[in-house]
């Protein structure tokens, strides 16, 4: 659905943020933009200190940005001791989303013993069945399938296109983006007699308030338990959760990792894009993981780790590979130097 | 659909099972759990001797384990040479899951000429194209996609949302999970006069018996022949098989694998999660790849190959990183030690 | 749709394509296959000349080839100067993909003021919000989302199951593959008060003409101004594009790609198969990034990059990290065998 837009003097601007500013309290803004793009009726923010240097240049009605910062400015300024939080509730406020209409769409197909709050909408295309119940306010957007006992809390939003899988329970404000798969079964699977047996997975997820979850990421039921995220965690696109995880409050997940099944992760982690989090493993709270690494093993100290290796010219990088290669040869080497050296093995060897 | 729930006495179950029990054949077990959570009506299974600690203090009512693990246990213990392979027939027992009914919910859109079995399910807001063949007792859930000419086997269950491209052919008793795409056109360009021109992939998919398919994989139709999966293999959460590939039966493919064009795996392989095979490649049976590798040449002995590299904290690998860069200096001064001492370069170099 | 099939004489389709040949006018050709399956109704392609050795046994009734490819060849040739080009617009000839049908399924729910074109094609299931303009000859293929304000170019073919987010554009003859998400929110979060408070995303995407955008993949809005794709940009499956991401025309990028957030990339790029790219970088016109590379830096030259490391059998690979964790332990015994030499330290330290 599209957003509505208003707009405000600065002054008005200010006092619905709760915060100072400095310069032309009449000034209007109605519109959001970058520093080098946003108009004079536009506003926008500094949080990055690294673009500093465009404050000079940029046209923007106001800017949000911390007092130290506004100190030289000569612009309008919105004065914020977090800069892009108070941007983002600027943008709440320029460019509301409007309420879904409650209803349900003509189209959707509805089993009988579904429970709907009469505040809820239900879109076009939707099919909901046996037994679910979806509360106050809750969007459920076009072509979602919502699998039997599927719960979907208070003001929660599927934008459209999300498919939640049997038993399910989804929060209260929880975001879904489209093409996420909730509640597929587990990749759980028995060797016998030379050819494979499903192992049927009758866990199911849990997803706790004021989660957001990405396009086209999958969210695997739990074998026998649950598969939970707890409260405030976020997971961006097509990113992939396995049978039994267990993600801790708070905890940002970027695209495409991969976190295999039974591993834990605590609240406040930031995983970057595209890593891989091995199976069976704890990750302690408030660890930073770096883009494209694989974590192999269970980590108990808060920090940053990583394994990501960043590219270089191909040549060089060939040559680099071949250096690998010979690690082991260097390795006899290098005692061989320092036995003829008579210094003996190194006591470090 | 959600599944029913039965209850046996001990003894039925180790009948219905064909396994000896030790115990209580009375106990009464209505329920599956971990050995950690099992309740005294619950059935858990021991299949990994790391867990065996917790044997001392589960509660559940039975165990499905090893004999030679059940020797010095005192609850009640269905005695198995296959754990897991017996606690998934377990399941199958007390969660039996329903068929669905037969039949073409009035919501469906199906062509005039496609053939769909009496016993077949089709369900809410299916589209069903030109001269698809649905077999015997074929489950096609909510939302699925199915385009023209696709036959899909005996009985086969497309859970949800699955789109399935002209021409495909899935064995019997295929599961697909939701999001899957199976018959996207490959990825076939040539360049042509300083743009792309799309060269038409008129191959299409055929995927074998017993084949499971995860939550949000894709799998391209061939350029010109078909892009094949034999029967029994076993295809975890968002992962891509591109055109032409050839995947042997009974290999098992973790979650975010990507397997490049016209590349063939043998059979019994297995894939660790996020994975790349690149393309034109022949990888004979029984290898195993570990996770987060890349393989870029043919393999052609079975066994255990992988590239991936654990995690550390941040600090002691950007120093690596810096000393990988650095083993190109490292050659000449190896080397010029090596001469300096009379050693002459080695013969290794 | 399933493609209908035509036959040509040789000298006919020589004539269709604008080619010289070689051999026999009359021969009929009705099919497409391989060098090694072609059957002699059949034409097929050489343009690899490691295929050459298969030409001597291929039974096909046509090879498209290079003139001096063809100088030894004794079969029916069709002579181009791009091969590869060449059998994509045979194929074209032969089996001509039938226009679909215009008009709107009735199963379709439309809003009441889109506006779609007489010629456009809606299919079954499909959902079309507030506002959306759809061109002439556009498909949009079963079951797709097409969300509020967006616009779909001339004879643009959304193949089935796509979702099309607010206000996006997609150009003429964009082709967009099963799966996909165009106009997700993007991952903007602000912390605040120990938790996650969203940023609105008001940006859009445009998508520029004749590009393809493969199964699964994720295109997310911009944060603020749009993500754009330039014209003829070309995208396997399961790529994430991240937010205010700009590509270049003629820029393609192979499967399970992830590109980070407010990166540039030039024209002319080719990305291979799941590669990861940082946010806010800029890579320059033809800079070609090999498989699984991580690119953490900016690229401002043309040329190859990357950092895959290829994997090796598991008990060398083992070793090999081992020998990595030594790399600062050698560095010491280097400098100590160096200093015992009365090298002193080497100038390259």
């Amino acid at each position: 659905m599209q957003t509505a837009t208003r707009t405000f003097r600065l002054e008005e601007l200010a006092g619905a943020l709760g915060l100072a500013f400095t310069g032309n309290p009449d000034c209007s803004i109605r519109d959001v933009g970058t520093l080098d793009s946003a108009d004079p009726d536009a506003a926008t923010f500094l949080a990055n200190p690294a673009y500093k240097p465009a404050l000079a240049s940029t046209r923007a009605g106001v800017v949000v940005m911390k007092p130290d910062m506004a100190e030289t400015f000569n612009g309008n300024a919105l004065l914020s001791a977090n800069p892009y939080a108070d941007w983002a509730r600027l943008i709440e406020l320029l460019r509301p989303q409007p309420a879904a209409a409650a209803g349900i769409h003509p189209s959707a197909v509805i089993a009988d013993d579904a429970q709907i709050d009469d505040s809820a909408h239900i879109g076009a295309q939707v099919a909901v069945g046996a037994g679910v119940r979806i509360e106050a306010r809750a969007v459920i957007g076009p072509a979602c399938v919502i699998d039997d006992g599927v719960c979907i809390g208070e003001s929660a939003r599927l934008v459209g296109r999300v498919y939640v899988g049997g038993g399910a329970h989804l929060g209260r404000r929880v975001i879904v983006h489209p093409g996420v798969v909730i509640g597929a079964d587990g990749f759980g699977l028995a060797m016998e007699q030379g050819g494979w047996r499903k192992v049927p997975q009758v866990g199911s997820v849990r997803i706790g308030d004021d989660c957001e979850i990405g396009a086209n990421t999958t969210i695997d039921r739990g074998a026998i338990e649950d598969t939970v995220l707890e409260h405030d965690v976020r997971v961006d696109n097509q990113v992939q959760i396995a049978h039994n995880v267990h993600i801790g409050a708070h905890t940002a997940i970027a695209g495409c990792v991969g976190i295999a099944g039974s591993t834990r992760i605590g609240r406040y982690c930031m995983i970057a894009g595209a890593s891989g989090i091995a199976g069976h493993l704890d990750i302690c709270d408030s660890v930073i993981i770096t883009a494209m690494s694989t974590v192999l093993d269970s980590i108990d100290q808060p920090g940053e780790y990583g394994s990501g290796i960043p590219a270089r010219p191909h040549a060089r990088w060939k040559r680099l590979l071949v250096r690998l290669g010979q690690l082991d040869e260097w390795a006899r080497r290098l005692r061989r130097l320092e036995q003829s050296n008579n210094n003996g093995p190194s006591r470090h060897e």
